[in-house]
């Protein structure tokens, strides 16, 4: 009798939580130093140290009924215009704070996207592999979730396939760039044919499409040539959606934003309609604190050298172990081709080496791993040998 | 083409959003000091003391990664533990921890609840005056708002119309004590007498209705025998909804609570449901820092005192020159007739005093109006005279 859709939101684990159970049970068997948890994409190195000192500041110099206050719906006008215009000199885009709507984080970002864009029966595409709480949140806005599966050589969108896939009923496509799980970044030129094709599709068809452009990890990157381009600048029906979860070592915060492309043709009507979701969800401002703390330590990141030591290590060892990786380029993940073929029996195989990974199904990609290196160098250093052996196991 | 109902909510403003704006407008012509805006529900005393020296605590005692963290869904179990605690040992109710879900503030209460139970064509019933935002959550969630009238003396529940109003569709009914606004307090025989309807109602019907006690006014009382108690102790398939944006002055901060009966029969599906609307709304965890505060804070309290005289000063002046008010035992709104029966011609005569007031309309009770005293007792006692002259004007 109660709504049954979300009972089994809420009862089902996702086999992320799932291999998050076994690694605590496990730990408390062998000694956590023993189980090598690659299975949680939860930043592991401190808060940049500006951050806490931001804190401490505001709470020093702002009077609490200011400070801990309610924001407008929108995000404060202070926070909003310095973030937008940190955006515009580096993104080389015209976005004004009037354009930015400060969320409760990512999953925020994206529901109250999808709640503002989406009626029932319209169709949102993501290019496998997706992030899989892509289709709680679309099926959640009452829309359907279409999958399509990227190219296996590179990760990168298959334009074809996506061709196919778009229809009259196509409301939008999620991008997720850097990704979760593979790493992948998309190169400016793979923006422009997105844009084209997009353009292309929505003129044929006289609908609009919107490009929902999930960025997350956008500043963890770990080479000088990989450049991360605003798809702004090459779609105007685009949604940016941030969170400086990633950034700044501070998922459990929840402060993000959604920024409307300035060169939107009727953006002010979406920004109401985003408005007006966030208000049916239930967020009546982003947190109010780290707001300001997101304005004041916009650009700033925790040290990623940790991530860029690890993702070498890892990418190198593996690939040198004879194991199929994709160069992962962003993030803090590496994809892993399954030796087998089957990605459920290769994490068996592996948690049998005490080495945990999530099978790549979990990302509507089957035959692949994702495996987290957002842990302690040193615990990822003394996790290399098992990998060796595992590939022997193989005969890799 | 976009969702045309988050367009519409997030476009239109509301009246209170309206007075708002006027007061900024009308301050800069007369000066801040000369507008008396009684319009806005914002705590106006800072938040106690200890709350900000519990935030540097933590920032200094505990590791960035842990502190800012992902918690788990329902927020952290030390978190959930203590509250718990706290709540059985004051209300006398066995609550434990793992009834307890961490929320962004009341409103994902709400809405979280709403979407845990309903399923579209289910019915919500709540009693005017009633805080309007729950229209907008209800009608979220896909289900149907009923409005029943309380009774016009007391403003507590109208029982002869609400068990007309109890039909096979309700899925629950939104309890709102100390309520905004009006200020009144639903006492323990309220309470049974609720209860013994819905008991008698979901028997008679085969079905369940749900009581959801939107509780943020909870600890805002002023008489010592104002005695607030849990709706749990009566009825078993409660929700308690609770935020500490008022007792702790931080609305902005989005920290609160849903607890889940221990009575409950099934409790735990409930709980699980909880869990997935959660998520399908996309509140990945409440603000982990903030989660920390409100354990370490729960049970403390702004300075209420203000409140409290403000209370005394306003209800006294206005009912001694002539105005009906409800005797407020708590929250910090008085709500006064309008002595020529039309509500919006009340708050347009009085704004020709700079005088700001809510129209009680826009809590679906016409005729009177709301009075928000969270403002400096020094304004309200200049705000006085304002008020005798408006009286004088009526002849009363």
């Amino acid at each position: 009798m109660i709504n049954e859709k979300s009972y089994e939101l809420g009862n089902k684990r996702s086999s992320i939580r799932e291999i998050f159970e076994y690694a605590k049970t496990r730990s408390a068997e062998i000694g956590a130093e023993n189980v090598f948890d690659f299975s949680i994409g939860n930043p592991s190195v401190p808060a940049p140290k500006q951050m806490n000192e931001t804190i401490v500041r505001l709470i020093e110099e702002t009077p609490s009924v200011l400070l801990h206050g309610y924001t407008s719906a929108q995000g404060g006008k202070d926070v909003r215009d310095t973030i937008a215009g940190n955006y515009a000199r580096r993104f080389g885009v015209p976005l004004l704070g009037d354009g930015l709507y400060m969320t409760c984080g990512a999953a925020a970002s994206l529901t109250i996207c999808l709640h503002a864009l989406c009626n029932a029966g319209d169709e949102v595409i993501v290019l496998a592999p997706y992030f899989a709480e892509y289709r709680v949140f679309v099926e959640g806005s009452g829309a359907k979730l279409v999958v399509v599966a990227s190219d296996e050589q590179t990760l990168l969108p298959d334009f074809s396939a996506l061709e196919k896939a778009i229809t009259p009923q196509t409301k939008g496509i999620i991008v997720n760039s850097p990704n979760n799980p593979s790493g992948v970044v998309y190169d400016g030129e793979t923006l422009r044919r997105l844009a084209r094709l997009l353009t292309a599709k929505s003129t044929a068809y006289g609908t609009r499409i919107f490009l929902i452009s999930d960025e997350p990890y956008r500043e963890l990157i770990y080479d000088k040539e990989t450049v991360v381009e605003s798809p702004m600048r090459y779609y105007p029906d685009t949604l940016v959606c941030y969170s400086y979860s990633k950034a700044l070592s501070l998922p459990g915060e929840r402060i993000g934003y959604i920024a409307v492309n300035p060169y939107m043709v009727g953006g002010n009507a979406v920004y109401f309609a985003i408005c007006g979701a966030g208000r049916k969800l239930g967020f009546v401002c982003a947190p109010a604190l780290f707001q300001r703390v997101a304005a004041a330590c916009d650009g700033l990141t925790a040290d990623l050298g940790v991530y860029k030591r690890n993702r070498d290590l890892l990418y190198n060892a593996l690939t040198a172990q004879g194991f199929t990786c994709v160069y992962p380029r962003g993030a803090f993940y590496l994809f892993v081709k399954a030796p087998e073929g089957d990605s459920k029996a290769f994490c068996e195989r592996a948690k049998a080496r005490e080495l945990l990974f999530v099978p790549g199904d979990d990302f509507g990609y089957a035959g692949w791993v994702r495996i987290a290196y957002c842990v302690e160098t040193e615990k990822l250093e003394r996790a290399l040998p098992s990998f060796a052996l595992l590939a022997k196991e193989y005969g890799l």
